[in-house]
């Protein structure tokens, strides 16, 4: 079980050097806001998608410092015996506001946001991000994979190539929310509901005398779930005749209508149709015809615009590790400090890479949707202590190009935070995986095409309230803190 | 701790329907050997490096199946209530041979052969992969980063951009057996005894209201371990004046001399340079430079062959999820079946693709070294039970242009495999991690320079003997089981 680990050592060590810093210095206990957020979309694409907040609530629940982390860091001669004593007591008893797991994310919108004692705030930097990162990474390339079978079921087939145990795990979470159809991980319909299948491998096949009695003997011993892997010697010449063979003579006598052959390596395209019409002139037109083998969103799109026939796609190590984009690039900022008088002081990071530059302040973000279509117009960030009246016009305008505006008026406006923690107590209740996968289809439903187009998407828009803009850029001008 | 974990179920969910269907067959004692191998090395490179071994160990001693699991198996209404029991009772009882970790590994080759009864062998098969696939890609990535620093210390920064809290914490002890000198998670050293470092953020600077401040505070606090972090608003301008004012009013009168700047965004080539220069001119000529921000082995190489003046590197994301090539293919394949009587009945797998064609048989890989210079001369592959003699001379050919060959007189042959499990009892006594990093250090300066250059290397031979050839082409031209 991933739930209930205790990841508190799982930070930088940065994170500690920081932390015994400001303990020292008497600064420990003031209130930081820190905003994760992140600045470019893996694969080039229109949207991501968020995920990973089940896990941080875990984590942010088991935080602590055990007996034998304390130690450690005794014996590397740079904390403070305060410090450390200080540590066996620590507890989260921030603010945390975050997005809803499942929803169309961003470039440069906050995520989620830390409200809490420096300490603590900077602690939990690494593991925050770790979850966003991954989890978003996986979600958002299922999310592509899934529309690119248009329709067809996409099952995670990819622990064997994950990035170690919680990348399988997890991953396939995070695929599941994107919009896969199962997973071949037994572990994860254990730990998460979500629904493990799976059938035979090669070996299968390779443990009988011939590839006949193999397929038979599967037949027989599980009627009800037969998918048949049909590449172990000869596709065309072995694997389907022998599968048709089988299919007749236990399946059909039984009135079974629902078995598949499993494609895994060939020429995909070429293979399916040629198999297709096999099982055809076999009176077989019930047999689904499942392709596997190194698949991504590319991939399937080619080989369904070259008639290929196939009913169902497996996709392994191109989404487990998101191979064509294996990074997504989610940054911890401290955006704000609270004053002892409760007021804020916004802060920013400029940098030489322009898009390292950060929106200061604590802040809000909201979701535009057309009062008249329901599709969403763009997002839109406010200083946190803004006030929004939908009955009023309201200016978007670009902040870059800043001669890019427009009036909306009809329209709803929807918070993208909620309230997770509060004063250290979560006050979320964590929604089941059915319903984050249904909200996340729900929600990219609300997206025009053409952000979600694969190439070249078009770029949603993602603006600033007039404060916030006006702010930063008094920021930038004076380079001040 | 990542050890003592129970990762039973995570195993692909056909391995659980064909163990049921052995099982009811009768077949589950039947003795089957698996090879563990992989079929190319990521990023074009000439050679790999594996890792994971000491979490398959782990993972092997705490196989068993919990009542919750069995519960769930259960639930699914697939397996037999005989199967379940049996699962209760489930334990490793085979052998286990391996590589030992470190080694420098090539496609084809055997690097884990596992002799157990068909259900164990089938169980433990998505789980292995999962060991060799994630550590093998990290430790192999992490040394190709640090040949290219050429001697100038890297250290692994990755943590919030792994896929997830085990790619964080394992890839970091793959990157230190593949050279890395250190990382910045804090519980790799406690689990790990990986050193970890680190010192500041960004935000540290942001919590002061001036960076001169927050330099002067840092190197007040730690004068021992000062990297200090310049390009949180204007390296030039503000970065590196206050950095220099600050060690020179700290830290100098102290008598220290170790201590650095850390750039972490710009063009680090122009940027260094100039920092040198500032530095030098100061006076501050101990002053060492730290570049992080993407970084890997092709920005590595190129920075130094422009006179970058960077002194060692933090490597993230590129490293963490070897993000050029972040897929390593190794796959588990039935390669031989025990008859009752004892002999052992080879077995393949044929494709359509080349390259998924299997070496059949119980085989023993090894190594030739040049008994003159010491360094490798290929790998070659027989069947188990062929005994080598180094006084005789040695045919070596090409498996695939078998007019290729040459005969090696003056020579020494090494296994590869060591055995790891007998009879499911553990027989070999884990190493340290000092001991693997340097191992296969070593292992690899024994290769030439032309297996290990970055680009078109040349490949390293792994041969066939020549039994083990004739059974391979029989197997095939008679396409027989």
């Amino acid at each position: 079980m991933l739930n209930n680990e205790n990841y508190t050592m799982l930070c930088d060590y940065y994170e500690l050097t920081m932390s015994n810093g400001y303990f020292r210095l008497g600064r420990g206990e003031e209130i930081t806001y820190f905003d994760v957020f992140f600045r470019s979309i893996p694969d080039g694409a229109g949207y991501a998608v968020f995920a990973g907040l089940e896990q941080i609530v875990d984590y942010i629940r088991n935080l602590r410092f055990t007996e034998e982390d304390i130690a450690l860091l005794r014996s590397k001669g740079q904390f403070d015996e305060a410090f450390l004593e200080y540590l066996r007591h620590f507890r989260f008893t921030g603010d945390i506001f975050a997005m809803k797991e499942g929803t169309p994310i961003f470039p440069g919108e906050p995520i989620i946001t830390v409200r809490a004692p420096a300490i603590q705030a900077q602690l939990i930097e690494t593991f925050l991000l770790l979850c966003v990162n991954h989890q978003s990474l996986i979600a958002t390339k299922a999310s592509r994979i899934v529309r690119a079978a248009d329709g067809r079921p996409v099952s995670e087939f990819g622990s064997r190539r994950a990035q170690g145990a919680s990348a399988a795990i997890l991953g396939a979470r995070a695929a599941y929310i994107g919009g896969c159809s199962s997973t071949a991980c037994a572990m994860v319909e254990r730990d998460f509901n979500v629904p493990a299948t799976g059938t035979m491998a090669h070996s299968w096949v390779q443990m009988f005398d011939d590839e006949y009695t193999a397929f038979r003997t599967y037949c027989e011993l599980y009627p009800e779930n037969v998918t048949l892997l049909i590449d172990t010697y000869d596709v065309l010449h072995s694997g389907v005749p022998n599968a048709i063979r089988a299919i007749k003579e236990v399946l059909l006598p039984k009135g079974i209508k629902k078995y598949a052959v499993r494609l895994d390596s060939g020429d995909i395209a070429y293979l399916s149709k040629k198999i297709r019409k096999m099982l055809d002139e076999a009176g077989l037109t019930d047999c689904k015809i499942i392709a596997t083998n190194s698949l991504d969103e590319n991939l399937i799109k080619t080989l369904l615009s070259q008639g290929a026939q196939i009913d169902a796609f497996g996709v392994g190590e191109r989404l487990i590790c998101s191979k064509s984009s294996p990074v997504f690039g989610g940054v911890y900022k401290l955006v704000a400090i609270e004053r002892a008088d409760g007021s804020i002081r916004p802060k920013i990071k400029i940098s030489e890479n322009i898009e390292k530059i950060t929106n200061p302040g604590y802040k809000k973000p909201y979701r535009i949707f057309d009062g008249e279509t329901g599709q969403a117009i763009a997002d839109y960030i406010t200083l946190a202590d803004e006030v929004l009246n939908e009955k009023e016009p309201l200016l978007l305008f670009d902040p870059v190009n800043t001669w890019k505006h427009k009036t909306v008026h009809n329209y709803k406006i929807v918070p993208l935070q909620i309230p997770v923690f509060l004063n250290g107590e979560c006050v979320y209740e964590l929604p089941d995986i059915e319903e984050i996968r249904a909200y996340c289809k729900e929600q990219l439903s609300l997206l025009w095409d053409e952000v979600k187009r694969f190439d070249n998407p078009h770029r949603y828009y993602v603006d600033l309230s007039d404060r916030l803009w006006t702010l930063k850029q008094e920021m930038l001008r004076g380079r001040v803190e």
